[in-house]
């Protein structure tokens, strides 16, 4: 890796090498992050790249980086932010995503969006959990033409096993902090899915949508070059 | 409560008002009793009951009861200990026992057997884990007609969330130590059955077969009386 | 299940086959639920079923609903926001609420409220903790006399063990959030209940007071019918 | 405190100021010592003090001593292994030990035995857990008049709090490993013990018989000097 | 236990059989209490025993119960409303209260007061953690003459052991919710007391300050009776 | 899926539709499978695939199976025991497996012989622990050239995230057991990689190489379709 | 110690033996610090000492300091608000601080301006977390001339192991709660470092920038002593 | 680092570079590593470097490598397992190894001969646990002539903090799995040590006597340079 492709802002490190060493793109986490830094970040990768596309991005987060580019576009259900970053009309592949339940759709969606942006189509199942199964099962066609599946849910996260169960290719379980009591924030949901009884499935971190788009993207890439 | 009911063996109380009280003889819960109590706790409990069912029995342990009591009955799997316990013939209602895997079957018969003793008709229906979701909706008739349901599952323990949203009736979980790694020795099963999204589910400890056959007993009488 | 019974308004599924298939009506879990989707969705369910029955609602939910179907009657301790969905007269059976301390009343009263709105008589015996067991022990009659008993306990979550050794018939157990330190916001009270020594016992999720009483009605149903 | 009372033994120092510093003479926890420090302890002790008591000691470890002392005794259920450390006939005050289960006796020895080995009147109640309460409640007389009571309880450790809500007196309750799933060797009680909406209790160690012993004895001798 | 002693309020069952039966009156917890209730209970309570003692109390409930009871006393740092509740100038025996920290004051506070209500003699040493322990040694005689100590502490709640080991009477020892990171909140510090490796201590909940003056009084009172 | 494909042996389902369903042929996890089990499971296989590939075999089950299959193959490293399943010497694509450390090795050679015998091409670079990184930057182009990467690391799981790092492909975390104290059997290693920093990581449960290497699998498929 | 060189200013005791006995000044704990009490502690500290550090200060802290000693530095990002305590420009030693994020650089300053002001030269390398190995790598000078390193990470923490393997001095780990989801406010990074498989690692409590700076301090001291 | 440095002996990569980049030799963790393995890797060792130091070797393995190197050295106290590594007569500096109890000894005597075979003097001070505290203090002038300090302590672990408040220099905190009940294996001993109220204190993992001398022998070095 070139040294020199690193752009040191002082607050932080842009990595340009990124989207040569990786495939993608350097991509900005929102949360937590300073409005001045904020901007200065999201100016010096507009002018390096033409586009933007930042995660957990809040409301407040929005009308700050919207007072510098006018034409931020702002996802209040998925929190994410982009600047210049619409979809492309014609992606490829097939990315599914399913979701257990409504309150896991800003999970799901960001899992969504983040796979579209890096270039995938991608197919949505949200509130199919598995206390009504018929639900899903109605949808098998989409688990059999999808090159990957990205399962979303909280609770008791049993979604992914009976995904994993129906499905041939690999299925990308996120857990989500949905739930209340002994859901202890989506560490029940992270357990039911690394214990899963089925094959095929693999975990990413609690509401970690965007994790799961980028991998999704990775097998959706391999699937068709 | 009579205090006269209690009989004291100087090691344990056996408590002969039970039947009365609970409507459930006194049950004997064999792992880590010395020999010697057990002995004594069978011989008391069979002059008294003329009956003795005891659960979590060793295979040694049924040697030294056979020692005592040449017919005495002993099933491996599920563990259970019985003198002159046989099952009458005709049992009341409809107790419906599933699993998710074969690993899960000796709580299942704990279940099955206890319900099955204090006089209910148990349908068993093992192996089918939601992995392979069809074997499961095969069986929506037995789910139609039960009065109750126990779900016997370890791993990821998601067969009482199916199962929860395909019946009418209430749904006995019971999460199995099956499992490896971040199974925790079934607290991770526990922890889905508990967060489940689907309604009428209720848990019981882990391997606690005897208890979700003691539980859907009761409910099972409730139906039928 | 048929599918055309699944109304998708968008934001969620509504599952209109449920009250045939479970005979349970759909039920609205307001918390976390923004208030136009709120609004929708009581909106769908009174044109289809002319009541809607929520629970975990706001005050500022209450509101929002209240100006739209100015009839909305809210119960600020139990949570529960009902349009048009007043209790019969005439429940059938017999469900016995009793709760630890006045903290665990609102979740004691979220299971009572949703037992009696689908069609319950419900009984309740409340601040009868076991660190004065004389309280508990002057209500045996009512226990006796019950179908099912639901029993609600905060901090260390006793009352149900003690509970499940005076009745016959199944006690589902709530543990609550109540308590501070070491309970773990309800996790302590969840592990005593799980772990009790007492038969007859079943657990749900923490401050689950709907899980409750959605089982108890199914118990009782069976009893009645 | 003295220095030279520190006895240097090389595996280990004993402490012989103890018994003026605090009242109580050194005790021996036998569990994975070896055989040649066992022996080495408990002669220097009874070459000082005339008498040995130690706890944890396994069957084993009493073929060892005994080998040596002959007139050594040792209590199988306890777990005590005693030289020369008979109970004297008299012993102060009134100390009552409660254990919920019969498997929980072990521990309900050692404490009781430790405090009759520091010179207290011992009363033993075993065999009256919650499940069923009237056991408990026809005692009501010796939890009048104890100066202290220990509550040993394992599975979901409700005793505790029952005792609490009868007694004037401090109440020491012991958690106990018994118990299986969630009981999570004992974690589970003390969680319960801890949480307990009694007042008047005060928790130890897991399975620390010894511990609540001792701090009985100290109250105990606080109430009758 | 006279079942006409317990006043039922509606929103609570006052126990005004308790200090007969157990020697201490009722006392107020005031946190999560609604405005109205804890006002109807104050006054109840003042009515019957002529004062009113009530813990963790914030300071919007302080006004509140001044504005009916304008003689209403309150401790911001042990966050104590008391209502006609001052201390007899001659409190009994001697209770010593150490506490580790400066941000332990508040529980120790909470202890003691309590323990001058209930009619004790406290003596408070503060800020004596054992990283400086010198300053707690500077203090033995204080340790020397108590009939019974409370030892409170955060972070890694080290004090108690080694209070433990120098004390003859019993030692109650408070963990505190202070420290950040790995304390979690107060776990930790409960771990460490319960694993104390010195004899004579026994553990409350987290922050229970209270609790601790109860039994302390409890010991205290044994011990000057 | 049609039922018949599900064929009954009393003590477990074969699922022979699996292949047809899933593209992957029944696997036997043999471990706490009964002698007479084992047998009965592996000999029905055989007559039906012609094969059979089977994880975490004993020493012990493989003679027991190489009696009824005298040409059955054991890898005690591995434990994986087969019959007739020797690995086609033409795979397809290019799985790399990493491991950690020399005690990893069991699991990740799970992994690379489950991967080999769906027939990828498996390269192993086993022994390139962070804590010497220049060993693993050494084999950046074995990293470069893979479809997928199977990351296999115990005591505190880093490698997954150096790799994540400097792959363009997915790669695969298995936690292994392999640690001591805090490393909680695995649970450590797990939470390291589920929270890991680098992009393109997903998780499978502790010690799970089939798991690995059966996603492993189906991308590497995906990819070469 | 002398008891004299305590200072006890009633809200807490200033240990001004301290400097003598350990080699530092007080410093102040700002977190959770009245108003009053601060500005006390301030005072007291500046007329002994000549200069105050205070860590974990917030900004309304600071102008509550601000106004009284108005040549008071603050410093928002490192949370440290001193009063006359200006780094010398010549500090002793080498003392390297790295950190994996950018948010974990509040933590890191936290540790290096303690360091600083403890009277060390410190160099500070932030931003070259592990999943972009290179830039770690691109440093190795400055790891060679340490005499001691921190490493600061939060997530899962893998930086110290990295360090750890590429350096001959101690590396102090401090995880940070920077993360979400199961990084459970950094108790997986403190897990991960306690078992990091590299040696020459020890680790601090989570965010505890300012006790790193301390031990950094110490090993620098010997090192150049 | 030089690749060529890595010896690859099929079981495991030798990195005979160690010594030069970190400045200690390679040494042997024996615990589960099979015989011959273990035989081949003492071999290398002792060709290359003249003398091996192997750790957690148990009494079977020592046979076996003393069938091969006739004078190897065992010790089974500490578990250290030496080929030619007698300890050189002149260490330099001064290492200080405390622990609390004598069932600590193990673990602290892995410390001290770690670091002594690294080339450090070592003073050893066992069984001052804090339930003594003069034991400890009567020891100062040690803790005032040490360059490091090792501290090893199981169940609650306090010895940490209280050496840290007496010492000057680092203290390395080494939990041990000494306890039972809620001592969870030294989980309970490690966090008390990480939640340390003392200055200088920084953790190793549980049992890690290996992990604390290596690095109380690179500062050691330090001080001494």
């Amino acid at each position: 890796m070139g040294e020199d492709k690193i752009k040191d802002l002082g607050i932080a490190k842009l990595d340009y090498d990124r989207e040569e060493r990786t495939g993608f793109p350097e991509v900005v986490f929102c949360e937590r992050k300073m409005d001045e830094h904020l901007v200065k970040i999201y100016r010096d990768l507009y002018e390096t790249n033409g586009s933007v596309f930042g995660t957990r991005a809040s409301k407040e987060q929005y009308e700050v980086i919207k007072a510098v580019f006018p034409e931020a576009d702002y996802n209040p259900v998925s929190r994410i932010l982009k600047v210049n970053a619409s979809v492309k009309t014609e992606g490829i592949g097939n990315i599914a995503v399913f979701s257990a339940g409504t309150a896991d759709i800003p999970v799901a969606e960001e899992a969504a969006e983040t796979a579209e942006y890096f270039g995938g189509n991608v197919v949505r199942v949200y509130d199919v959990g598995v206390s009504g199964i018929h639900r899903l099962l109605s949808k098998q066609d989409i688990i059999d033409t999808a090159n990957v599946i990205i399962a979303v849910a909280g609770m008791e996260g049993a979604l992914a096993s009976v995904i994993g169960g129906l499905a041939k290719v690999p299925v990308i379980a996120v857990p989500t902090s949905v739930g209340y009591g002994a859901s202890m924030n989506g560490i029940s949901a992270l357990l039911t899915m690394i214990n899963s009884c089925a094959n095929g499935i693999t975990v990413v971190n609690i509401d970690n949508g965007y994790g799961a788009g980028y991998v999704a993207t990775q097998i959706n890439r391999l699937a068709e070059r």
